[in-house]
């Protein structure tokens, strides 16, 4: 049913462009356009300025293919560039929000690696589509088994682990395990983040399948 | 936790902005943002012109209160303002999207008024707040007990029922019970919405006010 058609067109045609949106159905789209309606002019300003310019000064760290801005020279973001981060140890991750997450544990110290998706041939992505030969090269130059195209990058210190840091569903297992075969016979310790009980899940709510990991990978007391 | 510190300051900030939408968490506004930086300059143009443009034509119908275009001469929705809608019957809804909801039932074909809220004092609405005057003016001028301000408007047609269509909740309910002791004794014949089991619900999950509802709202089969 088309409600929009009892609408203002500038109305009509904001919620259509809101329900395009992932996760915005069509109710909340109409919600969300109720509720601009009633902010003020320089708010609407603010936001769609915001939605405008959100590519402006963004680009991808040469290194690891985290976000960073266009106007830092030497190409890198944050951590990469961050003589405090361990350039020893990478995590690979699928995607911005994942290293954000990891981030917020303050737990790791190393630096990581944005892979941007997850192998899914279903849905067309293959290891092309993905920031894995950048992977691989990144781990062969840094480990002296392969030379720069650009200048000499001092930076790329040898590698000694890899963390898998990809989801635990099938996509990020299949991932994973592509990695592992490819980078098998590089000398670098490769390790996957562990998987089982969520903290503070109840056992008995848990699916088999976490389970079962949490019991294979039971540490000792 | 500022997750945001990780990110270029043009992704931070439209997180920021999103984040302050209705039922908008940060979650949802970092995967909208990531979502949005991966659409083409075209498609956040659009939007962020939608947003921008959602008041320029947009202005309250000056009968029902309903949306409508500035660009329309007389001012009326085009509810009131179409001929095949039944002027003596009105429905009184609390916001434009319950007056869509019942639009999209294609039962109704009488006209409507928009309140534009409920009555809520402790979130500060009082009667005022409301476009409850103008519902009362508006009975009056069209019953004959009033004259209008403005030029003679022999489009208000004698009303002869209003459907109080506010919500449910103990606001619409203080709504509806304003508006029937304002009005009880003006010869409109005032009629409130049912209230009952939703269409398809399960008897046993209903809550007991719904129920008791039900059961003293019965018809005849």
């Amino acid at each position: 049913m088309d409600s929009n058609k009892y609408l203002p067109e500038a109305v009509a045609s904001l919620i259509e462009e809101l329900n395009k949106l992932p996760s915005i159905g069509r109710k909340s789209a109409q919600r969300l356009a109720f509720y601009l309606l009633r902010q003020n002019e320089e708010d609407l300003t603010k936001l769609a300025g915001s939605i405008n310019g959100i590519k402006d000064n963004v680009r991808f760290c040469r290194k690891c293919f985290n976000l960073t801005e266009k106007s830092i020279e030497n190409e890198l973001c944050k951590i990469c560039a961050s003589p405090a981060r361990n350039q020893k140890v990478i995590c690979v991750v699928e995607e911005v929000l994942d290293l954000i997450a990891i981030e917020n544990t303050l737990e790791f110290n190393g630096t990581y690696h944005v892979l941007h998706g997850s192998l899914s041939p279903l849905d067309g992505v293959g290891p092309d589509n993905l920031k894995l030969k950048e992977l691989f090269d990144r781990v062969a130059i840094a480990n002296g088994k392969m030379i720069a195209d650009e200048e000499t990058d001092t930076e790329f210190e040898k590698i000694e682990e890899l963390i898998l840091a990809t989801s635990t569903n099938s996509e990020g297992e299949a991932t994973a395990l592509f990695i592992f075969e490819n980078l098998k016979n590089s000398q670098v310790k490769i390790s996957r983040i562990a998987s089982g009980l969520p903290v503070g899940g109840d056992l008995d709510y848990a699916d088999e399948g976490t389970l079962r990991r949490a019991m294979k990978g039971r540490s000792d007391f």
